[in-house]
């Protein structure tokens, strides 16, 4: 099947997604979670295909523990489409609903996207992850997922849309593009007459392909470097256990910490305690000169670290003269994702909340709290890190719009 | 000045435009007024060198009629900015605040989206209308005009810059890309480190060239096929007192009609009736074979007639046998900016109003009413027909974006 085909099949199943009840929709998830149970043979077949293959290819075993299927995660794929059954339905809502001077009655309604391209390269169960959130919100959905679990994803798909259509939803509800070439790719970021929006899920690469090549608009997703920074006013023992939580809970999520900024007031007392606390997870902290004067087990930072997502267990560390001094820091060098202030000041907090320009902005907390479940949303297609229609996490409701509908009794334009 | 330093400029002055009081926002708004006024000559004579230009050009009567300054027209410029500074802030209200079961406090607050740009063709006074609304929503602006206007958009531009400057505002506030090379104009669009949106105003080549180009997020505006269904239960007189409104009350407009779509069991009836409301101000009717039967005046349409914008005192018509065949025609041949059904009946009006995939559907009025004064925003930077972020007319609300602030007394994620 050629992809304006895929776009074409999409478009029509979304007229019919669209204006399905939620008890119907619920139902064929029930219907995909119990196909997805039925084909557990045959998926794990096909991920054993995509395992051998990944494995002759020199794949890291770190990376195969993530490609590889078991039985009780076949069975989480099927429990998460039960659990967004169970989620309220965002469509539908009228947000407001206002009487004009002429009588007109001018109300705002959520409303699906229509078509939801995804692509993505992390492991296999986002394929139903990612079907399930879309049909919730009455979303058609076109997957494109990582050559290296293509088996696995093609398995996968065939169980969620015989699971559809053998209780009556259209099947083309869910399609993956199956054709790995790069090609390919680019030409599904350019087909702005079927998709509505395109979400990335992936690396820093994939994201900035995806923003240059789309003409698809796009929600950008992902990358996060994030501060946590150390007023003079802290808690220090607050302030240790939120960095030592931020940075090393999960070291390889886009909520990390990857960067701090302390004040310089209490350099000298807080940095030896901060050394001690990271060595539990021998965490190398690259810092600035001063910082490393202080404690010379510290390595140097090279002007590239202030921008870098380590995703792993080493920091940067900058010294300031000022909260204000940090913030401009912050903003120069953050992604726009998650950054906290630790810190006692009333006017400080409220000073940083207002001047960090970021998704999520926390006062004494973990910045690991910027996800979907967190912040009880339920579900999470991705965190969007751009200004455009949703900042922070996507749930149900990040996957909709909205349309006026007008009620009138004749009204015409004086 | 290169793209990139306008760019830098604005990102800077967007981090001070970002955190104004609305008093301080609109002493600034009332500050730009004041000097458009006080530069009323300089305005004149630059806008007189454009229209002795576009004359020798041969630009139409009508178009050097829409790039004509006068007096009053600077004035109603000026008039513009005070009445923004009169309209609500949104920047600052928290949206939803809620305390989550591990005594986290999440709110997600309305924010200024940074730095916005826009590349617009039409009349000098959107160069002071775009700054407005802008300004007022915390935003830097940066422009990109067309050059026919070009001299009146500098001259414009330099005095709402004296205005801000002189009342201690950053006068980087508003920004013109003076230089009319294509080239630049592409550039622009791929400015994305610096600019957070890109909102293009204009014909359907420049709005198709953006989401080609841009690989900064871009809001979709404009273009409207908007059509009105005349179900068989349709109060004679309220269809045609609609359709003649919304098709000839201005022609040159997005949210003008431009297309009929007819109950085949009135056609007999209605059609007679229509003919000769139209012809009050002579309307040509493209109609389908059988609607030519009927009213043999009517000129037999052509395929592309179904998805012409005609912009002119011409309307497509085509029989139906059913609502579902209108909504399925509308819906292929709709450019989702307005649709409107006349109807008495209960159900058809509201499947009309669910199926339709448009920014605004109507039941018994014209869709004329698609503007953002006349939705009660006091303001309109566009009308969006993508749906991503905005859907339908825009005002100081879809300038903004939301961030989520967050409050904590050392919860970390277990």
């Amino acid at each position: 099947m050629t992809l304006t085909e895929i776009g074409k099949r999409a478009k029509e199943t979304a007229g019919v997604l669209g204006i399905l009840s939620s008890d119907k929709k619920n139902e064929g998830l029930r219907a995909a979670a119990a196909a997805l149970l039925e084909g557990e043979e045959d998926i794990l077949t096909a991920n054993q295909e995509d395992v051998i293959q990944a494995t002759i290819n020199g794949m890291s075993a770190g990376m195969i523990d993530r490609l590889e299927l078991t039985p009780s995660r076949i069975e989480a794929m099927a429990d998460g489409l039960i659990s967004v059954a169970v989620l309220e339905d965002p469509v539908g809502e009228v947000i407001s609903m206002k009487a004009r001077p002429n009588g007109l009655t001018i109300g705002q309604k959520r409303v699906p996207m229509g078509v939801i391209g995804i692509i993505y390269e992390a492991r296999p169960n986002v394929t139903a992850d990612a079907f399930g959130l879309c049909f919730k919100s009455g979303n058609c959905v076109i997957l494109k997922g990582g050559s290296d679990a293509l088996e696995s994803n093609k398995a996968i798909v065939k169980c969620l849309r015989a699971g559809l259509k053998n209780a009556g939803f259209p099947e083309d509800s869910v399609q993956l593009i199956t054709d790995t070439d790069r090609a390919v790719t680019k030409e599904f970021m350019r087909l702005h007459d079927y998709v509505d929006v395109l979400i990335p899920r992936g690396g820093a690469g994939l994201i900035r392909s995806v923003v240059e090549n789309s003409t698809v608009p796009v929600i950008e997703t992902g990358t996060g470097n994030c501060h946590i920074f150390v007023d003079e006013t802290a808690d220090y023992k607050m302030a240790l256990d939120i960095i030592f939580n931020a940075k090393t809970q999960r070291i390889g999520v886009c909520n990390a910490c990857e960067s701090l900024v302390i004040h310089r007031n209490i350099a000298e007392e807080f940095l030896p305690l901060l050394k001690a606390r990271l060595d539990e997870k021998q965490v190398e902290v690259r810092a600035d000169e001063e910082a490393c004067r202080i404690v010379p087990a510290f390595v140097p930072a090279a002007a590239e670290d202030w921008g870098t997502e380590y995703l792993d267990y080493i920091l940067s560390l900058k010294l300031v003269d000022s909260i204000d001094e940090a913030i401009a820091h912050i903003n120069r060098y953050n992604t726009k994702h998650s950054e906290a202030i630790i810190t006692s000041d009333y006017a400080n907090a409220q000073k940083f909340l207002n001047e960090i320009d970021a998704a999520a902005v926390y006062v004494n907390a973990s910045t690991r709290f910027t996800d979907g479940f967190e912040f009880g949303f339920g579900a999470e297609i991705g965190i969007s890190t751009q200004k455009l229609h949703a900042r922070g996490p996507m749930g149900l409701k990040e996957l909709t719009t909205t349309k006026y509908i007008i009620y009138g009794n004749g009204q015409v334009r004086p």
